[in-house]
């Protein structure tokens, strides 16, 4: 290693001379680095003000027109080539390269408690979509995964297990679920940062996953090696096993949902990305719109999951009702078993709910969409947020 | 809110003019973000090839400098003098504005999992310090409720629980240290990518603190409301809640610890950067060394609460033994009591080995400063690797 671009040949002078070139070489690299960051940090709070200071005077004008217009003081059809011409603006503005400079969303509660206020935005936009696209890998990844480890406990149930879930391989899965969970919840909090529209239930549901997780690992599926003969004698041990059991097969299908909707979403962002439609960071898990023939056998599918979720939910209360009903020996678990099936209820709804939603602002935007071609440019700006 | 700058008075033609002038700004901030963004990019690129060459350079130098020396072919103190100017060099370019653009270690595989490879570091020194100072505000809450909580638990244990544990209060507080380490992790993980010499060991040991938190979640302490009860008819159970409720014992005195701990590291870490000796994004967790007349009232307690963390573990094989033994009645149990104990006594040997090194290297360093004064430049750029 020792030996390198001076060997021991080399006349003290010369390495005296090197040495004193490199401490120049530093100091200057020292300066242009401290330049460069001043330089910016002066160009960008520049760029910072003109950037807000425009899209505050866009809003203005937006809203002044429009009531311009329903006062009568203006011709609806030049308020309305005027409103095109800002909302182009606007999507200059915010989808452009001077999006960087606009302020954004800050870290919210739940990033700022796992990683502080530390920033997590992307500037340039090419590095933001790489971190969209690391996103959907991952999404893809975990539906492989969500497939997988259900399949292999259900399967183990009914050639190892003899119809018996043991509590420690279902708490690794758990545990599993609570780690992934906790991941796309932060993930999507970054891309929220980084200007994604994601709907926020969707981040709210992972919360509650989350919570489900943690709960569920603290519950007893079962205390003996022998739980097959045991649940013979325990009614309430049966039905919370046929609760886990169900679990499994509802994840079973949301592994296959998922996998169907991250082909569909990003089928639908790059037709969007090309038709200039998108922000590029919008997240659409579980969102329904676009690619026509797919939706139609995602849409089935979704409401299905969401009626087996909230089936699930129920089943875990009716346990918790007989095991306090047949007084079950541990009467701590109750309150895991209520508490996950509200939970499960309440994802099952709430998805439902966005579901809904966002077919019913799907279908306005092409009611739109067909009364008027030239409104496709008008909509852009907003097309994003109903979508 | 309708109305604003221009109102329905206005003439059509002024808001047109106004609009078009909007369209034209929106333009022109887009050109200007678009060259900043370009021009920065390729001066950025170019400052990191020339803080990267300098980098090897002066690697390069200083290991023909000590071979040189080793063969006798040069002075030892012109040796010593031209080293002196390349460290000088090194810490210009490592510590000055020059670092931002010098490669840092990439996100380790457990940020990659939670978060992806989406960068956290800070390009400017006086945000990395805010990181840094914000890092060390959540310590400081933190060992608060590291000393409130188990305090807490106890107090309730022995004026409202009759002596006994009961399951949830003991899980919410086993979740919150889950939270607690994974957060902890997180942002040791981002000061390390923002060019903190925080010791491995320490972030290893958060990881083993995460395992056990989750473990433990796990393990059931007793499963009827009248646990005093039936502690008298179960051994193992008895054993488990001394075991718990020594761990937080330990706990307490940890929290005490930690808030010792921080204190002097602040007041370490300032008097290092007032000496300029410091690289400020250095982690000291559990390290000991500067402010001497609070080291000697450290250095015990770290001990001794090291060898508490591992009689606690013992305890723990110990029930589990005793579980095994007396026919426990929840078998599954037993894996989760062993591996905690395995954890903590791994922890307890960590700590206590790292803490023993840092000693040793800090009195190392001490008597190197003994010997000349002028080494105290020459040290710089490696006294923080040390220290």
């Amino acid at each position: 290693m020792g030996d390198s671009a001076i060997g021991g040949d080399n006349s003290q002078g010369t390495v005296a001379e090197e040495v004193s070139r490199i401490a120049d070489l530093a100091k200057e690299l020292q300066d242009s680095a401290a330049s460069l960051i001043s330089r910016n940090s002066q160009e960008e709070s520049s760029l910072r003000q003109r950037a807000l200071s425009l899209d505050s005077t866009i809003k203005n004008l937006l809203s002044s027109l429009a009531s311009s217009r329903k006062k009568g003081n203006l011709d609806p059809k030049d308020a309305e080539k005027l409103e095109e011409e800002l909302y182009r603006a606007r999507y200059l503005l915010s989808e452009g390269d001077a999006a960087s400079f606009l302020p954004t969303k800050s870290n919210g509660r739940f990033m700022r408690m796992f990683i502080g206020p530390i920033n997590v935005r992307a500037t340039r936009k090419d590095v933001q979509l790489k971190v969209k696209e690391e996103y959907n890998s991952f999404r893809d990844r975990t539906a492989i995964l969500f497939l997988f480890f259900p399949s292999l406990l259900l399967l183990l149930r009914s050639r190892l297990w003899d119809g018996c879930l043991p509590a420690l391989p279902v708490q690794l899965y758990q545990s599993w679920l609570l780690f992934l969970y906790t991941g796309l919840a932060l993930r999507e909090n970054i891309l929220r940062v980084n200007g994604s529209d994601i709907r926020p239930w969707w981040i709210y549901h992972h919360y509650c996953a989350m919570a489900m997780a943690l709960i569920s690992l603290t519950w007893e599926i079962e205390r003996q090696p022998d739980c097959a003969q045991k649940q013979l004698y325990n009614k309430s041990q049966t039905c919370l096993q046929r609760g886990v059991q169900l679990f499994l097969q509802w994840a079973i299908m949301q592994g296959v949902a998922m996998l169907l909707q991250n082909r569909y979403q990003r089928q639908r962002l790059y037709t969007r990305i090309a038709l200039g439609k998108a922000r590029r960071m919008d997240v659409v898990w579980g969102e329904t719109a676009g690619v026509e023939g797919q939706l139609w056998l995602l849409c089935p599918i979704l409401f299905i999951l969401q009626g087996f979720e909230a089936v699930v939910g129920v089943l875990l209360l009716k346990t918790a009702v007989v095991g306090v009903i047949s007084e079950w020996q541990g009467v701590t678990t109750v309150w895991q078993v209520v508490t996950c099936g509200i939970l499960l209820i309440i994802m099952a709804v709430g998805n439902f709910a966005n579901t809904v939603q966002t077919l019913v602002s799907k279908s306005r935007f092409k009611a739109k969409m067909k009364k008027g071609k030239s409104k496709q440019d008008l909509l852009q700006g907003s097309a994003t947020k109903n979508l």
